[in-house]
């Protein structure tokens, strides 16, 4: 049965584990096209270009800005990274699925971009037990309970922007659920030819 | 994490293979709730009552039905056929999932009741083949390939109402999907509490 393409995001705050389960998703899933980042920053002892991020130097990286070559760009800590557009059309051109980690305001960009895109927030082990403890831990002081209240607020109001969320307390079961929506993704009514 | 139930829904053409998918769905979920059809049919040889069917004489039947006691019911040969409302709502209360295997006049009224209800349309394997073979055989006549179009029509009109599509062409690959349907669902935003 022919269908469009999946392209998923999986975002969320550092410290999800995004990378560790999106390299084993992809071991899973072999076909399934990942779109590497291109950055300023310089390259760590390890990290090959092309792989882990396209390297690039700052007058490359401006050029390929202004010419709109990505879908989405920041800067941080002094250098710029970009999700480059090129390599993404050309997957869902062939109807290849495509999985990205954008940090969170780069998933968000890339969903005004394209609005089809399948938006997965990757919750930290830590934040999962928030309303576990707000409710035990009676004797928590208000400010504490106030703080920690506004933390999950911010959250709920930024998950209004994806789809699933996935918590990471168990990697293997977090694992399977990130598959399952890939899986259950490409069975969607609104993907079928 | 805390969320609100998935009511999971198994419809298509008589022949998809909805009874042994959804009975082996639930082996490998011991905790989906099941919900058993009401019918004044005749019990047969082999069928349990509350099991298979809830087997109701004809007054009993009407008497609930008056009482509003079916989310949906529908006559087949002589028979009628109603979906109790209780069971569902009972389970969907304590936050169970719940499955549905309704043909798909009941699949829809259900979909209308309970507008959260997962559809999923369940494909037998020879329709899933009709594209292929419309492109292939250029030998067929213009009466046979506009018959096949006609249900291939009424198909995808029939889609519109469903989440999901299936093909039951191999049926390990179909329980696949179907559970990883199920998996995806519980982790959408929109369930989450």
């Amino acid at each position: 049965m022919q269908r469009k393409p999946v392209l998923l995001v999986v975002s969320g705050p550092s410290g999800a584990g995004k990378d560790s389960l999106v390299d084993e998703l992809r071991r899973l899933e072999p076909e399934l096209a990942y779109s590497v980042s291109a950055t300023t920053r310089a390259r760590r002892p390890g990290e090959v270009d092309g792989v882990h991020y396209h390297f690039l130097n700052r007058e490359n990286f401006q050029r390929r800005l202004s010419a709109g070559e990505f879908i989405e760009s920041r800067e941080y800590a002094g250098n710029f990274y970009g999700t480059p557009r090129r390599f993404v059309e050309s997957a869902l051109d062939s109807g290849r699925d495509i999985v990205m980690k954008p940090e969170v305001n780069g998933a968000a960009a890339i969903k005004t971009a394209y609005p089809e895109t399948v938006m997965v927030f990757l919750r930290p082990p830590s934040a999962s037990v928030l309303a576990e403890r707000l409710e035990r831990r009676s004797t928590e002081n208000a400010d504490a309970i106030a703080e920690r209240l506004a933390i999950a607020h911010d959250e709920a109001e930024r998950l209004a922007a994806y789809d699933y969320v996935v918590v990471n307390d168990v990697f293997d079961a977090a694992l399977l659920q990130l598959h399952a929506i890939l899986i259950a993704e490409r069975t969607k009514v609104c993907r079928v030819l």
